[in-house]
C-alpha cells in the first residue's frame, strides 16, 4: 500500500470507531493482505496477467466486510496466473520461493497470500479456492487455510476461475484467528440479494458430536520418497490424542468426483470467463496457464451436463463415507515438488498437487488445511480435515483443538502460541433450530 | 392396465390394508395414471419411442409412493416423445386431440395424463414438466397442473429430458386433490439419499400473508386473435375477488431466462442422454423431436457455463420482482394451437407455447397451472400461479380458493365441485422455523 493509501484507511478507521463500538470492530487495526484477482478499490487487479489488469469499480464484497470492520488493506499478493495453478510459479512476477526452502515451491494458486502470513507480514490474508488453491500453500508454508463451503461467502467482486464453485480462502496462522475472521466474511440474506447466487446459503453446524468421528482413507496415495507417508502416519498417530475416534473409509468416490475438476468440462468456466482477452491477447498468458484455459474450448455442453450427471452420482457414493464420519482427515498434498520439478513438467507436477483438493468445491464441502508437522527434510507437513457443507465454525474448532494438541510453531516463525490464543471461544454463536411439526 | 396387473394391485392392496391404518393410506383405491416417461413395473417404458422400449426393473420413486399409499396404477399415458414438445402431438401413437375440441392441440408433452383427467378416467395422473409440460396441457383441458419445487419431489426413474430441472408434476381436477397427492409424493430424506440430488430439499411456506400480493405482468405478449387477452383480462377482474392485492411486476428477466432455456444450451441436456440411442438408431424418432435434440449437440460447455451465469444474473433482477409480491399471475400459455397450425409450423407453434412456462424450473419456482374459464369459442383458458421455491403449499392453497371464486365445471364434466371438496384445511401440516440466536 502507498502512504496515502495507508492515511486513507487510518482515517477511514477513525470515523468508524467513532460510528461503531469496539466489538462491531473485531479487526480494528488489524493489517491483512489479498490476492491480486479480488477487487481493492485503489489497487489494480491484475490476477497475475499485466496486460489484463483493471481499476475495479468497487471493493470486492468480502474486502469491505473487512475493511467495515476495521482492518487494514496493506497489500495485494502474487498468484499464479487467473489462479489457475497450485504451484505459485506461474506469474510474470515471478515464481513464490517457499518459506521454508527456496527451491521448493509455495504452492498456488495463492501464492502470495500464504507467503505473507507464514512471514508474519500480516496477520492474515485472502486467497481463493477452486480446486485447493488456498489448501496447498497453507499446507506448505505451516501454516491454516481455510475453504469455506460454497454459498457462505460471498465471490462478488473477484475474478474468477470456475465461477460455479469458486470460494474465497482465509490464510492464517491459527484456526481461532481464522474463525473471527470468517464471522466477519459470511454473507448476509441482505448481500446475497445483489449478487449472483451459486449456492444456497449452508445452514450451520457449530460442533461436532463428542467423540468426533474422524474418517482416515483406508489408502492414500504419495508421490514421493515416502517422507509423506510417513508424516501422514504420524500425524493419524498424534491424532489419536484428540476426543475423536478413528474410523476408515473409502475416499474413491471424491477422488473420482476431483478428476473430473482437472480433467474435465469444468475448465471450460475458465475458458469462458477469458475467451476475449485470450483471443485479444494470445501472448499475455503464462504457457501453462494458456494450454491448460485453451484445453476448455474443446468440451461440448453435452460433456458438461454429463459431468454434472457423473459427479451427483459419485455424491451418493460419498453419503455411504459420510454416514460413517464427521470429517475426513487427509494429506493436504500427495508431495512437495521444488522449482527444479516444475521446470521439468510444468503441468503434470502441477496436476499431481490436486488429488485431495480437487473434489471438495464440487461436493460443496468445507475443508480447514492445518499444519501435521515437519518432514524428515525440515518442512512443513499438512493435513486437511474436510467436512459437509455447512460445518465450517465446528471444523474450525476441531482444527483448533489440533492445534493445541501439536503444539507446532506458527508459520515460518519459532514463536509457539498459547493455548488461550488457539482456543475458539465457547457456544456464543450458535443456532439452534426448532422445527415445530403439528 | 391387464386384469392380472390389477389383481395383482388389488391383492396388494389388501395387504397394505391390514399393514396399515386408513390414515396411512390416504390414496385407498384411488385411481391413477402416469406419463409413459415414468417407471412403473410390470410396464414398460416406452418414452413413446418404441424402438426405445425398455422393462424398468423398479418403480420410479414417487409411484412406489402412491401404490404405498393405496393408489392403483390404471394406466401409461400418451406424449410428445421423450417429453420433447410441448403441444401432444410428437407421438407415434397418434397425436392426443383435445378434449374440448378434437382440432385443437392437447397441450404436452404430458398430453396423455391430462387428457385422462380432464375426461374423468382417473382421479389423478402424472405428467413432467420442464419447460411446461405439466402446465401446458393443463391449462389446455381445463384442469390443475402442479409443478412443485425443484427437489421437493424425486425424479428417480423418470426418464430425462433435462434432468437437472426435470420435475414430476401432478394433473388433477381440483387443487384440493393436489395437495394430498402432493403431500404423498414428497421426497423425504430416507429417499434423497439414495438418489442423485441437483436441488437441495426447499423449506416449505405453508401460507401466503394475507392479503396476497399478486404480481401482474406490465404487459403481456399474447400471440392469436385477442381472444387469450381479453380472457386473462377477465380472470384478473375476477381475481380481485380474492383476498389478494393485485401489484404490476415486470416479468422481462423472467421471459429472458426462459429463452435461454430452448435458444440456450440446456438442450444438450436432452442430446446428453439420447446420444447413443440417436447414433443407433437415427430412425426412431419423431423428426421435430430429433431436430430439437441434435441442435443439443452444437452447444460448447463453454457457452453452457455462461448461460448458466446470464441465468444467475437475471435471477438477481428477479429479486426485485418477487420484494413486490408473493405470487405471479400469468397466462398459460400466450395462444392455443390447433393441430393444423401444428402441421404447418411444428417447430415454431411449439415454441410459442413455452413463453410463460419455461423458465420456472431454471429458477427453481413452483406453479400451478389452473383454470380460469373460457375464451369466446368455448376453449378452456388457463393461467399459472407462480411463486418462489418451497411455496407448493401456499400456492395451491390460493389455486384452491381461485377455483372456489371462480365455480368453474370441473374438466370436460359439466360437474361443479362442492365448496368442500374444493377446500385444503388448516395447518396441521405447517411448520415453524424458530432460529434462536444468541
Amino acid at each position: 500500500a502507498t502512504d496515502s493509501n495507508i492515511s486513507k484507511q487510518l482515517n477511514n478507521l477513525e470515523l468508524l470507531a467513532k460510528e461503531k463500538t469496539i466489538a462491531n470492530l473485531p479487526l480494528y487495526g488489524i493489517p491483512f493482505a489479498i490476492k491480486d484477482n479480488i477487487d481493492a478499490l485503489g489497487w489494480e487487479t491484475t490476477a497475475a496477467c499485466p496486460d489484463f489488469a483493471f481499476d475495479p469499480k468497487k471493493n470486492a464484497t468480502v474486502v469491505q466486510k473487512l475493511l467495515d470492520a476495521g482492518a487494514i488493506l496493506i497489500g495485494k499478493t502474487n498468484l499464479d496466473q487467473f489462479a489457475t495453478g497450485l504451484v505459485g510459479t506461474r506469474s510474470p512476477y515471478g515464481a513464490v520461493p517457499n518459506t521454508f526452502d527456496p527451491t521448493y515451491v509455495s504452492g498456488g494458486s495463492s501464492s502470495g497470500s500464504a507467503s505473507v502470513v507464514a512471514r508474519g507480514l500480516v496477520c492474515f490474508s485472502l486467497g481463493t479456492d477452486t480446486a485447493g488453491s488456498g489448501r496447498i500453500p497453507a499446507a506448505f508454508n505451516n501454516i491454516v487455510g481455510t475453504k469455506p463451503t460454497p454459498g457462505l461467502v460471498s465471490t462478488e467482486g473477484v475474478f474468477p476461475a470456475c465461477k460455479s464453485i469458486d470460494c474465497v480462502s482465509i490464510m492464517t496462522l491459527t484456526a481461532a484467528d481464522a474463525h473471527i475472521v470468517l464471522d466477519v466474511m459470511k454473507s448476509t440474506e441482505v448481500d446475497r440479494i445483489k449478487e449472483a447466487q451459486f449456492h444456497p446459503i449452508p445452514k450451520l453446524v457449530s460442533s461436532f458430536r463428542r467423540p468426533t468421528r474422524i474418517g482416515i482413507p483406508i489408502s492414500c496415495q504419495f508421490l514421493d520418497d515416502g517422507q509423506y507417508q510417513k508424516a501422514f502416519a504420524k500425524a493419524i498417530e498424534n491424532a489419536k490424542g484428540l476426543d475423536v475416534e478413528l474410523v476408515q473409509v473409502d475416499i474413491d468416490p471424491f477422488v473420482k468426483a476431483g478428476k473430473l475438476l482437472y480433467d474435465g468440462p469444468w475448465v471450460s468456466e475458465r475458458f469462458a470467463v477469458t475467451e476475449n482477452f485470450l483471443n485479444t491477447h494470445p501472448d499475455s498468458f503464462d504457457p501453462s496457464v494458456k494450454q491448460i484455459i485453451q484445453s476448455g474450448a474443446s468440451y461440448t455442453a453435452a460433456q458438461g451436463f454429463r459431468a454434472i450427471y457423473q459427479l451427483k452420482e459419485l455424491e451418493i457414493e460419498t453419503k455411504e463415507t459420510w454416514a460413517k464420519c464427521d470429517v475426513i482427515l487427509v494429506p493436504s498434498a500427495p508431495n512437495h515438488p521444488t522449482l527444479e520439478d516444475l521446470k521439468n513438467h510444468p503441468i503434470l507436477k502441477n496436476s499431481e498437487l490436486g488429488m485431495y483438493t480437487n473434489y471438495v468445491n464440487l461436493m460443496r464441502l468445507c475443508a480447514v488445511a492445518v499444519p501435521a508437522g515437519f518432514t524428515e527434510k525440515g518442512m512443513p507437513f499438512g493435513v486437511t480435515l474436510i467436512a459437509q457443507e455447512g460445518s465450517d465454525t465446528a471444523l474450525l474448532k476441531l482444527a483448533a483443538q489440533w492445534q493445541i494438541l501439536f503444539g507446532l510453531s506458527l508459520g515460518k516463525s519459532e514463536i509457539k502460541a498459547a493455548h488461550s490464543e488457539l482456543t475458539i471461544s465457547g457456544n456464543n454463536k450458535d443456532i439452534v433450530e426448532i422445527a415445530v411439526v403439528g
